[in-house]
This record gives structure tokens, C-alpha cells and sequence, in this order.
């Protein structure tokens, strides 16, 4: 009776709220009651919660919880100061609890990050203990805990043991001051830098919270292309702010730093790193830094690249840049991310190849509190590129992955596209540098070669749009990049899984058909944009839809025709020994596989060759007829992504399932565009007709050809 | 008891519904349950709701209706199809309601969009009736019936009588296709072009629902700094799909025309109103609009001001050029609204008299369906000016008003700035050209020229901000503009009023207040920026915080020296007929008033004379110690109004409350700094002490001279 009356007063004041509830803003973080008869296990194992502590993270997480068990139970959770009956749940480290310092848990095994989940007994009492070496490591406990709930997933005899297998998990934010996010498409910044310091919106704190969720432990809070204005006072203060609010969930903030910054703001005549005068200035300008932040990050640094200043304009090295940074930084525990994405203002024989030569002869050459920020691939987050030659080819360097969050070159945010997948299968891609299975996330999380420091970057897709990255399911992606920079060796699926239990539903008539959407999602994408190893197929500067005709931009290297060079005889970009020669810059039995267009795996085939249209591809079909029905079937998964969606309704709350629906509704006129503009340019060069029962495209080439969009979003 | 109950498990899910709940998104929407006991009325009145009809506009009302009778009832409001007892709420026009059209209500009265609200007896049962000749009117009266109750007021023997004193209504979104939004301090514009038209963000319906809530009837979604490209095939269908959202609730789209288009768009060599082939060019693109929307609105139109193309680089004048647009609309019912705001490219003796200049002599000379939108001042949205001299002069032209509720020279969004006594004070203003009373409300409304067509215009402060406006109180910005809109001649202070009850609460203690805050605070800025008549002493470009020492850029009258003109012996510009002569444009007998120092009233005394340090206030005082008491006042207000808010903890939620909050010491500071870096400035020139126990600003001159802002927001 009580229950039916609640759902009742539930039900007319939910009429009282705006449409608002269910619109995205709560994220991963959805605490809706459990159905008590579904998950009893639920009520039996959480009774109440043990208060756990003086400091403001453990408060974070008392916070949490009490949120957390409070709407995923449906009623009060009480906090008591020690165990009173069976369904404890008591959280904390040796030195805030008595409790947990009484028990045997091992603690020496997870680091100061991770920490252990266990069913026990307290006071006789039978508990659930969260412990962890720090305050964060119970934070991320605390979350761990919770989303166990909020799958459903079973609460007795727990024992759970996790440590971050990276130490340095960081969003960059390519977010200018002005609130214009580069790359972005979930609207303007989230910081607010003109009401800061003085306001604190609170968003800061559940941006702080959703990291800490997955244990994401840095935030860059600028741009890569850096403004030397970010180093002021002014903006130092507000920084600190920032700061301020982060640190309570154990994320820290680092800035970028604008290489020429001792010029703009010390009216110094060179940034020249060896300089006397320049070392000083920026000592002086990390103290004050440390001044405003005690626990500051570090810099990340984009140099003498896409025309940001750097070393090389004094004849120095990246290495010389890095560890004139490092100097200074490392009295305070700061750390430099130095990124190796340079791209230099001539154009290479093969712009694949640049950072590799750039860097490989710098290895050993770095400071120890310097990383080297490498992106997945060797050109630029393309929907599908093999790994990047830099990984395995700097032993002494520690190597941090850069993941790109925000969908650039994947659809911008009204495609749905996980990127789980993507980010797998980087991570799993064997180098072959010390045999067989010297996969990238063993150099990413240091294994391989004994990296000290360790780390993984993701460009974040966060802005201010209510559902944070502009759409309900590139939410999935910030998660799943915080999940694998935690376990470089995780699951995709299993990821996507957790997702969606937290984020939509645990009915399993939703989780199943969605989470086979979401799984497919990727690959339709590289299907209906760039098939068979093609790349940067995108439009001029924007990158938003199709433009394999561009060849007449002032750079060779920023044209589509440049990467897919098709032509008569065949289409791809050979870097075989009889090309640019790219594949040497892997390890000998990766070249071998990459060099043979035979070994070379059809999904990156005209990656690494240059293939006549009439090969034969292991279906029997020509490379042509392959072409076209990859593009072909790439709209296909989209209609029927969009089919098992709309078969989702009343699954999920009304407002949410419509926006995803009118996505889809857009990403499937979009994919289409995207095949159709390629098939009618690509046919104007094969000349081959199209398999017998495939569409032709609905325009004639000029039709896509004149297309403009001036005003795409994210523009640089 | 059952109270009681329902306020626990209220509680409980007010627990895990995130804060958001309490953002401002709601708006004055916000129909949260009264207390039954202290509003018995609302029970005994409002117990049925009789369903409405079939039209898309009817719809919307019932719609809104039962959220706002379901929501402030705080119980199921049942829709019934006829009145089934006591307290009934009929609605509809007398062709959609049998019962209505039975009725005598002499509707008569009130136009085509006004309504009747009257308690009266239907079927014999007590009934409330919302009446009107059109579905927008009976929409407007449904929203009138929910402001009664949500500001508790009586709901027996009604008998509201309420039609609009003007017919245009129209918010001017000053918003760029790339979403930034020039003037904007709300975030980005909430028009996403780039998503547009497949999804429809539920934004765009509660934007329509807010501005029929105060009879707000067309929204200008395009920047009057213009972009033709909103003209093209694919933005008119983006344009088309926000039309189909907001034609529900009585809002016409209107878009800026950019003067040039037939040259950009149409690859014309000219765009000289008068060539046959523009006046070609612009009919078959007003058609073509039409086929997109039905029932587009016309355009708005800036042209030759700041550098924006008109019909004077042809040698023609406004009215060709107005007239050549109004031709090819009037088939369709659509208008022109003419911006007066015009700004040569060369410095004229003074600023304030180009617009009387140029327009004038064109009284008479413009088409029916052409009215001349005119900013309440002569300069541009100060914090105070004289009313704008062309209103009283061009009686043959309607002139509507263009009141600006973005705060671009009144503190951002950061400042707590009620604008209802400044449009209070714009429209009660007295030309005198027919003798007492010839306010500028009576212009406005036509009353007093007999013009056919009328109107009011609002610089929108909207944005994709959680809360709409960038703060909440700029939201009564929004609510006052439409109230006055519909009523020229309404009262300040009860918007106010009406405003606080509905956003807040009804609580007297919160009420008296916070309303004193609100009325008070516009005449605060006042003081704290621009006193006594000054003007346009804000910093360069972005308008954020005071530059009254800027005096070296290119054009004179760009210049905040250029208007206050201090020098050792006085300050102030002297618009008499010993120096520009503007006060001639005025009236005869305002003009006299204007011109006599001792007749002018001191608040707008420096705007229109030069006066010396030392005259004699009608306080004693000196000019001198006047303005630095008047700055010092200011901040005083500011000081105290915090102190008012800290005061009303706990009355409103903790979300809203802190975000003012923390806006007011944002306010404070600011306010300290305009008031410190303008008496260090005019100190530097009087050469005159601070009067006694005044305190001396807290850094030197060079200090508030020395800070830059490259990123304040909302620049052009």
C-alpha cells in the first residue's frame, strides 16, 4: 500500500517537472530505483552506509553513495557511524576506518589508486567493505560499487581487485577562452571562464564526478592550440577555481602551453629553449603557476605543428623543447605531455611517416617526467587507421596513447558511433617489436618496455548541451575512454554493456538488440565513409561530410586526392618499399605483413597499397564491386540501427528515445550522402559499373561537388 | 496525514532527481503545487478541465492547461468533454466551443488576439471561461488564468478584459549560423542551424511556450548584422522547421534580409532597389520563402549602418529600399521592419542626430506594410538616455520600438538589472508634439498618430544556457518585455511582482524584498556606470567594464571621450543650441526643457550639456561631488542588495539561490570597479578632491587603464 502511494505521489509530481528528468544531463550516473522484486539482493545487502570521514574526497564519496543507494534503493539509506545489523557498506582506507585497518585486505596490491571490494564480516555484521590506499582509490571504489547496482549485478561474496594499469588518465580539452570548443560538437565550453572565478557553476562538479566515475584523474583544460593568455594571472586564478572543485574527486588540471608564451607575455625577444632568459621566465612562471595550483598537473604542449610555435624554430629539438619544461615542472611533480602529432609547414614525401622520423631519434633523449603524446594512427583519427609506428619504436620513452573523444571525422555528434571497438582495436594491435603478443596497450601501460610513467589522452567530446557530448550515445564514448585508460586490455562490449544498463535500462529486450547496435556501430561508419583502408575522405577544414574530388588546396597533404590517389589502373596510397616506404617504420615482421599487399588485412589494404580496381579480394569480387558494396552496406547497418531503435519505444523515457531517433534519422540521410558522393566520384575514375542490384547514387557527382557548409560546427 | 506523507516521498525523489531540477529552465512556467490550505480557492475553482478542440493551437492550449492545473493543484485536474459540476475551466473561440459562442461575452472588444476570462455559469455549474476570437487569444488567456493562480490571486467573480495594444510583438535574435550570438551572454544561440530540420530540440517548443505566455507573436531568428546564406534553399528549410514548431503558439518566423543578397545569392552585379532585375531577384526569393513558410512574417532589415549594405551605396534612400521589400511581401501578408538605428561611415557633429536626420524627411514616403523600428534612445541601449527624438516626429510612418533585453551596456548577465522601469520610463515619456501626454506609449501603440500597423521589438537575451537568459533574474528581462509589448502603458512594478511569484515563490517575506532589489537596481547601474547623463563610457568592442579614458580610436564617435567630454572645467556634451543642437530635433516644448541647463532634469543633465565641476545640484552639492556620490551610491545599492539575497536563504532553492548569489558578488566587484576606474579617470581631470568620508578608488588610474578582456563575451 505504501508502495503503490509512493508510485502515485511519484507519478503527479513527476507531472510538476519539466520534461527535463530524462534528458541526458545525469549521464552514466542514473540512479533510478531498482525494481525491489527483480534485485531482492539489492535490499538484503545495502541497509545502511557507515560515514566515512574527515577529508573532502571521502566526503565525495559519502556523497556519492548516499545518492547512489538512496535512488537506486528507492528509500533512505541511513548513515551510521559503525555497523548495526547486516548490509553495511562501510568505505574508506586504513587510516580513516578502524575497520577496514582491522581487516586483512591486501591493500598492497592495488597502488595508491585502486582499490578492493569485499563481502566481510564487520562487528560481526555482514558488510560490504570498499577499501582503498587513498581517498580517491575509495572514490573509485565507491562508483565501482554503484554501478554494480545499477547493473543488476550480484552484491554477495564480492571480492573485487582493481588498480588503474595507467597512472596518468586525462581529457584534453580543446576548448578555446573565448567558450569555442575546436573539433567540438556538444556546444560551447563548459567552463566559463568570463563568470570565473567568483562562479562556480555546478556542472564543474558533475563533470568532476562523471571522471572520477571512471576514473579519469587529469583534465587539460585547454586547447592544444595553445594561448599564451592562459598563463595570466587572471586566467591562472580562475583556473585554480577549477581546480579547486576537481580536486575533491582526485582529477587535477594541467594547461597547455604556448611555446612563444615568454614572448607574448614577457616581451621576451626569443622562446628559444636553451635560452638563459626564456628557462628563467617560464621557472618563474611555474612557480607562480604552483602558487595558484598547489597539486597542477603539467603542461601538455602541441610545438611546430599545424603552425604552433615550438624548439624547431630555434634549431632545437622536441627534446630540448620537453625538458626545458620538465626542469622546472619537476620540483613540483608536474609532468610534461609533449605531443609527437607534428606536422610540419613543409609537405612530406608521406605525411604518414613525419612523426616517426621526428622522434624516434629523440628516444632515451627525454626528461623522466616527460611523456610523448602519440595518436592511435599515424595521420589523424580516421574512422580506421592501423597503429601508429611510434608505438614499440621509443623503448626509452614512455609513450601516452591519444585517443580522439569528439567524433571529428566519425560523424560529429548525430552519428552513432561507440567507439569502443576503435579504441580496442588500437589497444590490441600487435607491434610485434618483442614477438608475438607486444601489443600497444603493453606499451601503453608500460609493460612492455618498463615505462615509469604511463598514461592515455582522450579528446573529449564535452560541452555545454544539456547531454553533455551532444547526443545520448557519445556519452558512451567519454565512458568507454575512461574505462580502457583504467585497463588498456579491457572489453568493448562489456564496456557498452555496462553503459547501457547504467545509462538506459537493464530490461533485457533493450540491452541485447542496442548493445548489437552499438557494436556494429563503428564498422558501418569506416563502411559508408572510408571502406577498405581509405582515409581523409572528408571535407575541406570542417571535415564534415564527403570530399574525395578536393585536390586543389595549397598543401598536397591536406587533400583527399593526396591519401586515395586513385586513378585509372586502381586506387590507395602504396607505403610498401616500392612506395613511401612507410611500413619500414614498423617493427620487421609487422613491415613484412604490411609491405605484402597479399598479408596486408583487407580493412587496411588501400592504407598501405595502391590496388588495381580489378583485384581479386578474398570474397572473389573485384576490389571495385567490394567498394561499392561496403559503401552500400554501411547504409544499411544505419537503416537498420534505425529499425531496432524505433522498435525500442516505451523502452525508454519519451524525450531521450527522440532525440535518438531523430539522429539516427539524420545519420542515415548523412550516410547515404557519404556513399552516394563517393561511389559517383570514385566511378567517375574506375569507370566500372556498379554490382548487378546496387543503387546508383540519387545525384549526379556535381550535385555533392557543390555542397558548402560553411557554418559545420567545431571549424579550428 | 496523507499531506504529509506525499511531502516524504517528495523529498526522497527530489533526492534522486538531480539538482537540475531547480535550474531556471522552467522559466515563470513553473507550476509547482500551492499550498492547499492558504489557496482554497484554487480547489473549490479549478476542478475540471472542459477539452478544447481540434486545432493545433487549441491543442497546445489544453495542453498547457492541464500541465499548469495538474502541476499547481498538486492532483490530476480530470478533462472532461462538457462541465460535470462546480469549477469547471472552459475555453475555446465560439466556433470551437458550443458553450462559448452560447455565451454573451462581447468579444467584440477585443480584437483579434485578445481574451475574455470571466467566472460565470455554464450548464448551470459554476465555470471559469477563457475566451477569445482566435486560438492565439484563447491561448493567451490560458496563460493569463495560470498567472492568476500561480501569483494567488482571487479566482472567483473574474471578469479580465485584455486585447494587445500592439500588433507586432517581436523578439530580434541578434544569432549568427554558426551559433554564436552577437550581444549574447546566455551561451550559444539555441537555434542548432546545424541539426536543423530533422531534429527538433524540445527547446524550441518551451521558447515558443515562454513567449506566448506574454503574447510575444514573431521571433526575427537571424542577426541584423545579416548573412544572405540564411536566404538559401537549405537554411529557408531549417527556417521552415522552427516555423512548424512555433506557428502552434502564435509565433510568426521572421528573418533579417541581407541588402545584398541579390548580388551574393543571385550573382547580380547590383543591388540597387530600383533595378528592374533586383526588384526581380527579391520577389521570386519572397515566393519562394512563402512555399517554405506559409505564413512568414517579412523581414528586418539594418542597411547603411556599421558597414552593413543598403540602398544608399545607390544613391537611394531607405524608403526605396524598404519599399522595394514591402512590395513583394505584401501579396503574402508579410512586413518590413526598417531598423532607424543608422550609422554612416562618417563621424558626424554628433551621433545622436542621424537618425532624425536621415528619416524625417521621409515621413510619409513608406509603403503601408513598412514600419520604422526605432531604438528608445538616440545612441545605443544605455543604461539611461532621453527618449529618441524621431518618436513624435514621423507622424505619417509607423515607428516601433526597439528596446534591447540583452544587457550588452547594463553588466552582462552577471549584473542583477531589472530593465522594467527603463522601458517603464521610455514609454511614459511626454513628447509634448500634441501637447501633454503625448508619450511615447501612445506613439508606440498608435493612439496618438493613428497608425495602422504597430509594434514592439526585443533584443533577445536568449541562449542555449540551462537557464535561458545567463542568469535568472535577466529572465524578468524577457517576461517585462512582452508584458510590455502587449501594454505600453503597464506598470513596472507589477511585472516585477508577477515575475517574482511565478519564477519563485509567493512568499511574502521573499516577495516585498526582493522586489524592492528589482526596482532599485536598474537605476543602480546608473549610478555605478553612466550617472547624471553620461554615456557610452564602455570599454572598447566587447561594451564589458568602464573605458571612459578610451579617446584614441579611428572615429570620433566611437569614443567614450567623444561623449562625456571632460575637461578641466566641466563635463558633459552639450547638445543645446550653443553646441550640436539635438535638442532642436525634440518637440518645441521639449526642446526648450532639453535646452536649459536649469530645466533639464539631472539625471539626463550631462547628456545634453557641458556643465562645470562646480554648478550647483538641486542638492547643494556641487556637480563634482554629485557624480562621485552618485558612483559611490551605486555600489552602496549593490552591497545591500547582496545582503537582501544572503537574507533570503532557504525561501528558494539552493541551486537558483547560489547561482544569484554568487552573480551578486560578481555584481559587486564590478560595480567597485566601474565606480573606482571612473572617479580615477574624471579625478585626473577635475583635479577636484573626493567629497568627505568618500573612499578613494582602490588602485591607481593606470590600473583600470591596463586591463584587457580579449575574451568577454558576445562581441560583434
Amino acid at each position: 500500500m505504501k508502495h503503490r502511494l509512493l508510485l502515485v505521489c511519484l507519478a503527479a509530481f513527476a507531472l510538476s517537472i519539466p520534461a527535463a528528468a530524462e534528458d541526458g544531463y545525469d549521464l552514466w550516473l542514473r540512479y533510478r530505483a531498482a525494481d525491489a522484486a527483480a534485485y531482492p539482493e539489492l535490499a538484503a545487502t545495502v541497509r545502511e552506509l557507515v560515514g566515512g570521514g574527515g577529508t573532502p574526497t571521502l566526503a565525495a564519496a559519502e556523497r556519492e553513495l548516499s545518492r547512489g543507494l538512496n535512488g537506486l534503493g528507492g528509500a533512505d539509506v541511513p548513515l551510521v557511524a559503525a555497523p548495526t545489523r547486516d548490509g553495511a557498506i562501510v568505505f574508506g582506507t586504513p587510516r580513516s576506518s578502524a575497520a577496514i585497518a582491522a581487516l586483512t585486505l591486501d591493500l598492497g596490491r592495488v597502488g595508491p589508486e585502486g582499490y578492493v571490494i569485499r563481502s566481510t564480516a564487520v562487528n560481526g555484521r555482514a558488510t560490504t567493505v570498499i577499501a582503498a590506499n587513498s581517498d580517491a582509490g575509495v572514490l573509485y571504489g565507491a562508483f565501482h560499487f554503484l554501478r554494480l547496482i545499477q547493473t543488476r549485478a550480484p552484491l554477495r561474496a564480492l571480492d573485487i581487485v582493481s588498480r588503474p594499469r595507467t597512472k596518468i588518465r586525462v581529457l584534453n580539452h580543446w576548448d578555446n577562452l573565448d567558450g569555442h570548443v575546436e573539433r567540438g560538437y556538444a556546444g560551447q565550453s563548459i567552463w566559463d571562464w568570463h563568470k570565473l572565478p567568483l562562479w562556480l557553476d555546478p556542472r564543474y562538479t558533475d563533470y568532476a564526478r562523471a571522471c572520477a566515475s571512471v576514473g579519469i584523474n587529469g583534465s587539460v583544460l585547454t586547447n592544444v592550440n595553445a594561448n599564451a593568455t592562459s598563463l595570466t594571472p587572471a586566467y591562472l586564478e580562475k583556473a585554480a577555481a577549477l581546480a579547486g572543485v576537481m580536486r575533491t574527486y582526485g582529477v587535477r588540471v594541467y594547461l597547455t602551453a604556448r611555446f612563444s608564451a615568454p614572448m607574448e607575455l614577457g616581451g621576451l625577444k626569443t622562446a628559444d629553449p636553451l635560452d638563459p632568459a626564456v628557462r628563467t621566465w617560464w621557472k618563474a612562471k611555474v612557480d607562480e603557476i604552483y602558487r595558484y595550483i598547489p597539486d597542477f598537473g603539467g603542461f601538455l604542449v602541441k610545438a611546430n605543428s599545424e603552425g604552433q610555435p615550438g624548439p624547431q624554430d630555434y634549431k632545437r629539438t622536441h627534446a630540448d623543447g620537453a625538458n626545458m619544461l620538465a626542469e622546472v615542472l619537476a620540483p613540483h611533480g608536474g609532468i610534461v605531455m609533449w605531443r609527437a602529432f607534428v606536422y610540419s609547414n613543409e609537405t612530406p614525401t608521406d605525411r604518414a611517416k613525419q612523426a616517426y622520423d621526428e622522434f624516434v631519434p629523440l628516444d632515451g633523449k627525454f626528461a623522466d617526467n616527460v611523456l610523448v603524446q602519440v595518436k592511435n594512427g599515424a595521420i589523424d583519427f580516421q574512422p580506421r587507421e592501423p597503429f601508429h609506428p611510434l608505438f614499440g619504436a621509443m623503448p626509452k620513452t614512455p609513450l601516452m596513447m591519444e585517443f580522439q573523444i569528439t567524433k571529428e571525422y566519425l560523424g560529429f555528434a548525430t552519428h552513432l558511433t561507440y567507439l569502443g571497438p576503435l579504441f580496442e582495436e588500437a589497444l590490441e594491435s600487435d607491434t610485434l617489436v618483442k614477438g608475438k603478443g607486444s601489443t600497444v596497450a603493453k606499451i601503453v601501460d608500460g609493460e612492455l618496455h618498463g615505462y615509469k610513467l604511463t598514461g592515455m589522452a582522450g579528446v573529449a567530446n564535452i560541452g555545454a548541451d544539456r547531454n553533455w557530448s551532444g547526443s545520448q550515445f557519445d556519452q558512451a564514448n567519454w565512458y568507454a575512454f575512461g574505462r580502457f585508460a583504467w585497463d588498456p586490455g579491457a572489453d568493448s562490449r562489456a564496456i557498452a554493456q555496462d553503459w547501457l544498463r547504467m545509462t538506459f535500462s537493464n530490461d533485457a529486450r533493450f540491452v541485447q538488440p542496442v548493445l548489437a547496435m552499438m557494436m556494429g556501430s563503428r564498422e558501418a561508419v569506416v563502411d559508408y565513409m572510408t571502406p577498405l583502408g581509405l582515409h581523409h575522405l572528408m571535407d575541406t577544414g570542417h571535415h564534415y561530410g564527403p570530399g574525395p574530388w578536393v585536390g586543389n588546396l595549397s598543401r598536397a597533404d591536406w587533400n583527399p586526392t593526396y591519401y586515395h590517389r586513385s586513378d585509372a589502373n586502381g586506387i590507395g596510397f602504396e607505403r610498401g618499399p616500392k612506395g613511401s616506404g612507410a611500413t619500414s617504420q614498423y617493427s620487421p615482421q609487422a613491415a613484412a605483413r604490411f609491405s605484402d599487399l597479399k598479408k596486408t588485412p583487407e580493412n587496411l589494404l588501400l592504407w598501405f597499397h595502391h590496388v588495381p580496381w580489378d583485384h581479386r579480394m578474398s570474397s572473389g569480387r573485384t576490389l571495385w564491386d567490394e567498394l561499392v558494396l561496403h559503401y552500400t552496406h554501411g547504409v544499411e547497418v544505419v537503416s537498420q540501427m534505425r529499425v531496432s531503435w524505433a522498435a525500442q519505444q516505451g523502452r525508454v523515457d519519451a524525450e531521450r528515445f527522440a532525440q535518438v531517433a531523430a539522429f539516427l534519422a539524420i545519420q542515415e540521410q548523412e550516410a547515404r550522402w557519404w556513399r552516394d558522393a563517393c561511389i559517383a566520384y570514385f566511378q567517375s575514375i574506375s569507370r566500372r559499373p556498379l554490382p548487378a542490384g546496387v543503387a546508383a547514387p540519387a545525384q549526379p557527382l556535381e550535385y555533392y561537388q557543390s555542397l558548402k557548409f560553411p557554418y559545420a560546427p567545431g571549424h579550428g
